[in-house]
């Protein structure tokens, strides 16, 4: 991860669930063999599996020495708190772990390097702190020069924050591989960064700079791939995170568009966990949603949405069918639930586009 | 201005032109009295008022020595370079001023009192430097809060960059101001925060928290007024910037919206002093833009484009007047160039709805 193979333990105190420990999650499915143990004492002794849905045998473990025995050799801040701040609580566990040598990475948007407390330790043992979502120092401006790219161009949007936006473009990525499509995936979150090795957390770039940067990403990704699959974030009808979603989609100039909503989910969840949004205003029905994406993306680069992404996480598995098939009638378009049911309809999808966009390509 | 009263000299060199120095043309406008003279040694020896129309008598001279005989004690980069960056000609005269003891205010993206040569020379007299851009240090989430204040809330929206969004405001304010309503301004971008001696430029806050800090200035801002006019950024059209205004459109929620407009401009101006923008798509027609920025404001909260500010800069008065009557009829709104013919159409648009407004909270 980010240079060579560590073995983390993620740090997940009194949060590790699937709703809560976004990062940790994503981790656990995406990069299984590079974790030794999840720290959450609430939960020690539990299996990730069976708490999150993903991380297989995984621990649960109470504390640093019971991941260290674990074999664990660094440390991931795996929840993001309200506020981006390393919880007063959790600094003890960071001191500590950069005390025996550990690498440390966050994601969170305080940056743990410039903590000078965090720094004199980590300068002390040689340890690294890596603030994944530190911004590049350059300031480009966009100019919709991703718009020119030979690749086609999906990007994943979606209802609300945290629906399922990397893992579709993940899941696809990884389905279109297996067809022998060269896709390639840029991460735009701090969780994406750690699982591909690289990208920028636009969430916390200087908004100027939100589409430039994601431009750059883009025609980067695209020079040895056929797709590029660009992990996108919030939602546009979001009222923290709109201006962070539009910057990314008239920055990626996508030619296509995955939706992807939680089955069930009615409304935008407001920040702090577990708030159900009471008192927010209804999603606009999926096709709806759609359109208004579309009319978005069209005020810079046209795009489609091509298919529907859908996390069922929760229901059964009769009740996940009905929905995806609920979606797949109700916008007319490929659905899926990419982590159920598997990415084919999304990656079927994204190659009649593909092969669209080479036939026009030809006759023009 | 930001604390005391200086006598500033603006540094605009070789680009204190209208379009270019925007900065510096903002502060002859609004805060004249402040200014002892613009630097720009390619026009030394005019005066500010017959190259960029403000600043009366307002010398141009050729460098700080000169500013420093017309009395000036402070130092403002006037102009925002490409990029952000100082740009290494100007260094020497920031020294300068800075070695002379001058607090020096800059708008640049990149912060000069986090430049150690810069910070060192300012230690070493006592010099403040004061970048007007850097963002606070919290990180609010928006969650439609300003929808509930009880001022109007107006927010200035644009075709592009730079087509009048503060001036609009601003003199709106002051006409409101003049019939005895309580206005107050938002400023979110560098020049309106010189102006104003406060405010967030929002362009260089991280993305996540564009739409929080508007929606705190909002809340602010509406405990002492009636009408809140925010300072608009950008452009929904803008492939670098479209991220910026939505999210400030979102964190402000504001119920009114004033669309604004540059007379003879049909596209984008692309980043870069001058560029025509030669290849951008043209603009809709303004009743298009203005349901354009009516449906994306609905995706959070409602409003409702009450009239438009066209900035007629270059024309002559007949075609002036003729642009203005022009976007009248296209529109069914109230129309006008501020600067040029007053603001009062735009306060009456918005004294009516402001009474339309409190008619239906007395009958709620």
């Amino acid at each position: 991860m980010l240079g060579r193979t560590r073995r983390l333990a993620l740090l997940a105190e009194g949060r590790f669930t699937p709703l809560d420990a976004k990062t940790a999650v994503g981790v656990l499915r995406y990069r299984p063999a590079e974790v030794a143990a999840v720290i959450d004492s609430t939960r020690a002794g539990a299996r990730a599996q069976d708490l999150v849905g993903a991380g297989g045998e995984t621990p649960v473990v109470a504390d640093l020495d019971a991941a260290a025995a674990r074999g664990a050799d660094a440390l991931l801040v795996g929840v993001a708190p309200q506020g981006g701040e390393l919880p007063p609580a959790w600094r003890a566990t960071v001191l500590d772990a950069l005390g025996r040598g550990w690498d440390v990475f966050s994601g969170l948007h305080a940056f743990l390097a410039d903590d000078p407390e965090l720094a004199e330790r980590a300068r002390a043992t040689g340890a690294l702190l890596i603030d994944v979502r530190r911004p590049p120092a350059r300031r480009p401006i966009a100019a919709r020069r991703a718009a020119g790219v030979d690749a086609l161009v999906v990007l994943t949007v979606g209802s609300d924050c945290n629906v399922g936006k990397m893992t579709a473009a993940l899941e696809t990525q990884a389905e279109l591989g297996r067809r022998g499509v060269r896709a390639s995936f840029v991460a735009t979150g701090q969780t994406g960064i750690l699982i591909a090795g690289g990208g920028v957390a636009v969430d916390a770039v200087p908004s100027d700079f939100v589409a430039g940067l994601t431009e750059e990403l883009v025609i980067e990704a695209a020079q040895d791939a056929d797709v590029v699959l660009v992990e996108g974030q919030g939602s546009l009808l979001h009222p923290g995170y709109s201006g962070v979603t539009l910057g990314l989609l008239h920055g990626a100039c996508p030619a296509a568009l995955v939706l992807c909503h939680q089955a069930g989910r009615e409304r935008i969840r407001r920040p702090g966990a577990g708030d159900p949004g009471d008192g927010e205003p209804a999603f606009p029905p999926l096709a709806d949603l759609a359109r208004l994406y579309e009319q978005a993306a069209a005020w810079v680069h046209p795009a489609a949405v091509v298919g529907v992404a859908l996390n069922t996480m929760g229901l059964e598995e009769v009740d996940a069918r009905a929905a995806v098939a609920g979606a797949r009638a109700a916008t007319g378009l490929a659905a899926t639930d990419p982590v159920r049911f598997g990415a084919g309809p999304l990656a079927d999808a994204i190659e009649r586009r593909a092969a669209e966009r080479r036939t026009r390509a030809a006759h023009a």
